[in-house]
């Protein structure tokens, strides 16, 4: 099997970008990753590209070649859609081509435009990724569903509405310095807390927001890393995907989302590596409480336990395990069709030390990246480490 | 290198279902496929899903875990997007998945509702698989855009409107015993140059119905198929993808499609086999003169040899190459999101010899799929054949 090198990452800032479309925001991140990784176009056999709500939001489907083009390849091109999953699916599908041997090079990403639609807009779009039929219908949308978890976590766990508010807290002062993240600012726990209400127990402040942006990588094989003489110290060693029933109703479990933990199982055991030898994370928060029920899926803390980790400071500076140093979704902004490959790129920046907090992680050598589809009925995981 | 067989197909009859789900129509292909299979449900690894305007015609995205719910499955999903090729190219990733060992059995469809659209909102939803920047705000919609195709292809190698009709005709005609085929009846030439303009030189019946329905293939190694004792005696030999430019306009030719001839050729190297060894195929129809396209771009003609085959009946019944022999998009229907993987269907029905149509061609040992997005801005071709 063929191990596979990140040779390049490329991001726009996240944000808010009334003025340009799409395939414009997509080009300006494929050509960055393209060039961070010195790989000539011609070389890119394949396009695995992400892309949620392009239909609804630029009436623009078939992305795939559309993209391609747009990054100045001629190589053909693949549209993934699963939900806020979407480009974390990308990748994984990438990595598994190059271990097969049949690709050397792939570009990987992803784009979301979202801030066109208003916000009522934008809720009923993400919502297309929710059950249309059980779950639409009977009036929840995405704040409304996660506000359900988190009701029932506290109910089973206990947990607070101040347990919350210091996630938010902490990923807001971890996105301060990071260039690509759509809020550089801090919040303080009072301010989160004080939000107006969304969806009963979150508030404003518990939910990511609204965001346009694109993240790409150039992904190659080892031998084709060492061929180039490529530096790309970075090797994605792991990668694992879960599904769960799609609405709530038929799940188990509310406080738990056993997809992450099937995606965590097939990636750990991929790697060879086990929850305790991660050392840096990027995970799903979409809301508060997904982060919350995140680390508890993916093993680092039992269920019940997780919910206290960030008003501990057990994941942010200084603490053992620190979670969405790039901000995570909530400060540095969900493009939804871009999350799973901007995690990614932050990920790999963090680890070969080029990225603003990667002084908090100096001696990092392995990462995990985790990215969800809807109430998590999708979820998928990967294992990134500096090459020894 | 493992090999891939098919080891059951199923189908829903393509047409109009007002009354039923998305997710209702997929579980009938899908459990159909798997009883044709006789593989437990609990053995499946994987799906492969292509869905094009699910988020359009039911506000329903995220159809991967949805769909692998509805079939019975508790294994991740992924879904694909290539406008009309989403089924071709799920299916091409799954034979990829199953070679390079990671997985010993995968089910591959697809699903699409249309009608529950009108035909201007139809029209429109597919006008997202063409580009919304250069192409759509001019105008153009499918059937404008193949009508340019049309027209430049008789300016440069001649042909006529009778032609086409030709085209049309024989696929009626080939639809007639299909119980799967939305229309099940002849028309004559006359009727086909008749019918009403839609975009000149096109007119109604040059153009596939508005269609709902699911295809579904459960795939396996060459390996699983021996240990069960499987009777699949169809394998998926050849695969392979092509890009193109998304417009028109940025295009070389109007009147030929590289996209499918790079896809043909990779999936010929594939297989190991040529053009002149493929003694039936199913080819993308979405209107008459794409599968004159189709059949010069696949190497089975010269460019402007294919536009008098079926004329001089050399793709029907007694011809040597028998060419969409399920009555194809035009009469057998294009639910998008379910094309590609109902030409695998079919394919595998006429290889294994049952098919109504099997007789025709009763010695056929290799046959070929070809599906295609857009206006050809990507492909998937595929080569089946009977295993020795």
């Amino acid at each position: 099997m063929n191990g596979v090198r990140v040779a390049g990452v490329g991001l726009t800032r996240f944000g808010s970008y009334p003025g340009r479309t799409g395939r414009d925001l997509f080009a300006e991140a494929a050509l960055a990753a393209r060039e961070d990784a010195g790989v000539p176009r011609e070389e890119i056999e394949h396009l695995n590209y992400g892309n949620f709500m392009g239909a609804f939001a630029e009436r623009q489907g078939h992305q795939g070649p559309l993209m391609a083009e747009a990054a100045g390849l001629s190589c053909p091109a693949t549209r993934y859609e699963e939900a806020c999953a979407s480009s974390g699916v990308a990748a994984r599908e990438a990595v598994k081509s190059i271990r097969s041997g049949e690709r050397d090079v792939m570009l990987v990403g992803g784009m979301e435009r979202m801030t066109n639609l208003d916000t009522a807009g934008a809720t009923e779009a993400l919502a297309v990724a929710a059950d249309e039929l059980y779950e639409v219908r009977a009036g929840i949308t995405f704040p409304g569903a996660y506000a359900l978890m988190a009701r029932a976590y506290f109910e089973r766990y206990g947990g607070s509405r101040e347990d919350l508010a210091h996630v938010a807290a902490k990923n807001h002062r971890h996105a301060v310095d990071n260039e690509y993240a759509q809020y550089q600012r801090e919040i303080d726990v009072e301010e989160a807390l004080d939000s107006p209400p969304v969806a009963d127990p979150l508030h404003l402040f518990d939910a990511c927001p609204i965001t346009d942006g694109a993240s790409a990588l150039v992904l190659v094989s080892d031998e084709y890393a060492e061929e180039r003489d490529l530096d790309a110290p970075v090797a994605i060693t792991g990668t694992g995907q879960g599904g769960d029933k799609m609405a709530l109703q038929d799940r188990e479990y509310l406080a738990r989302t056993p997809a992450a933990t099937k995606a965590a199982e097939e990636a750990y055991a991929d790697a060879g590596r086990g929850p305790d030898e991660i050392e840096v994370a990027e995970v799903h928060d979409c809301f508060t409480v997904a982060e919350v029920m995140a680390i508890e899926s993916l093993g680092f803390y039992e269920p019940g336990e997780g919910i206290g980790a960030a008003r501990r400071g057990e994941t942010t500076v200084g603490g053992d395990l620190p979670i969405n140093l790039s901000g995570g979704l909530k400060a540095k902004g969900h493009p939804v069709g871009a999350t799973g490959g901007s995690q990614l790129v932050e990920m790999t920046r963090l680890l070969r030390g080029d990225h603003p907090n990667s002084d908090v992680v100096s001696d990092a050598r392995v990462g995990l990246t985790h990215n969800a589809g809807g109430t998590v009925a999708s979820a998928v995981v990967h294992v990134l480490e500096v090459a020894a």
